[in-house]
């Protein structure tokens, strides 16, 4: 849960952003991992709109979110953000090599194998809107998503989870598939869809995702 | 150096790929790492243009390269695959823990924050060059391209390396950028431009690229 003052684990979120990104910003990601193991964080909230505070981009060089500190230890990406998570709880990342290696790898998967070819998709639906080419480039790009999840969805087969138990790779897969949430993308996938539901059922997840939503100063 | 039947360590690679493709599909980051080791690897060859053996996706779901085997441990993800030999090898990725999750950031960094940026330059240069609003794109894609890549050149600085010693994330890096060789992309950023050269003049990249490049089957 966010706590102002007396946590040493701090991180950045926005208390700003358009609404299409309300819910989605990868803060999210980090705050359902510390939800998970109950730990408590302070938030320093950011402006997306804004210019960042003078050197913030020494902490996150691309002036995104998240950027994460734990006492002296100071990380961005919520990728790495949740791999260091891991290693200091089993619950996010079990022991056992097997397991935790495929979580690793699934982790690896959702960030380079999958999130890009759907962040193509918002890119085209919102960022460059705009651009009178979008539209006519919108087909090719749904069919190399399609072609990503239909793997990913064949990989998970019958599973709960990607690597058995869950993990930071159900973390990192349940949000990246929450990108186009704006979209019927997956109702093409029903277990992905499925799997999907299964993360956001998480009361951990349902924690993280209220308190990101009860931080934006705009009403929703 | 690649061995064919006495290695512990497999990777998969194409033995046929486009011409563009040469001396860039991702088996490269893995080989050079295990360069940089002096470990004997063996490699399953496959046809980028056929159907892949039976059970393959078992191995790569995605039915890319390279995947990955140490004994019984099966691993995909070019990514997954640098944190798993970086565990095993302090040359790799040094244990001391601020040098240790700077690298794993960084690797991160590269593989979510920079490739899809990149990657949507190569797939509009060759995968979706045959669209017709290809060439109307790339202005805006150049755009966010050069964005990410400002930012990177920002935080690398005057560093050699981008966690202090030499670590995965500067092969991750390296081979990030190697993506747009086929542009002028780089020449405005003369930092990562010197960067990538860096990391392509070491002898384990040199040794790694010929390998790569001496297994497919038609001359080059």
């Amino acid at each position: 849960m966010p706590m102002t003052d007396t946590a040493e684990t701090v991180i950045s979120a926005f208390d700003n952003v358009p609404a299409f990104a309300k819910g989605m910003v990868r803060d999210l990601r980090v705050r359902w991992a510390l939800e998970e193991i109950g730990r408590d964080y302070a938030v320093q909230n950011l402006d997306a709109f804004k210019p960042k505070p003078e050197g913030y981009r020494d902490w996150q060089p691309y002036a995104q979110v998240p950027a994460f500190a734990d006492g002296d230890m100071r990380l961005f990406e919520s990728g790495a953000i949740l791999l260091y998570l891991g290693e200091q709880d089993e619950r996010l990342l079990p022991r056992d090599p097997g397991i935790r290696w495929s979580a690793i790898t699934w982790t690896i998967a959702a960030l380079n194998s999958v999130e890009p070819s759907l962040m193509q998709i918002v890119n085209l639906d919102f960022f460059l809107a705009g651009q009178p080419w979008a539209r006519e480039a919108r087909p090719a790009m749904l069919e190399l998503a399609r072609a990503r999840l239909e793997s990913t969805e064949k990989a998970l087969g019958e599973r709960e989870w990607f690597a058995g138990p869950f993990t930071i790779a159900d973390i990192m897969m349940t949000s990246v598939l929450r990108n186009v949430n704006h979209t019927d993308l997956l109702d093409g996938f029903p277990a992905l869809a499925a799997f999907k539901a299964r993360g956001e059922a998480r009361p951990a997840f349902q924690r993280a995702l209220a308190d990101q939503m009860a931080g934006y100063r705009e009403p929703v």
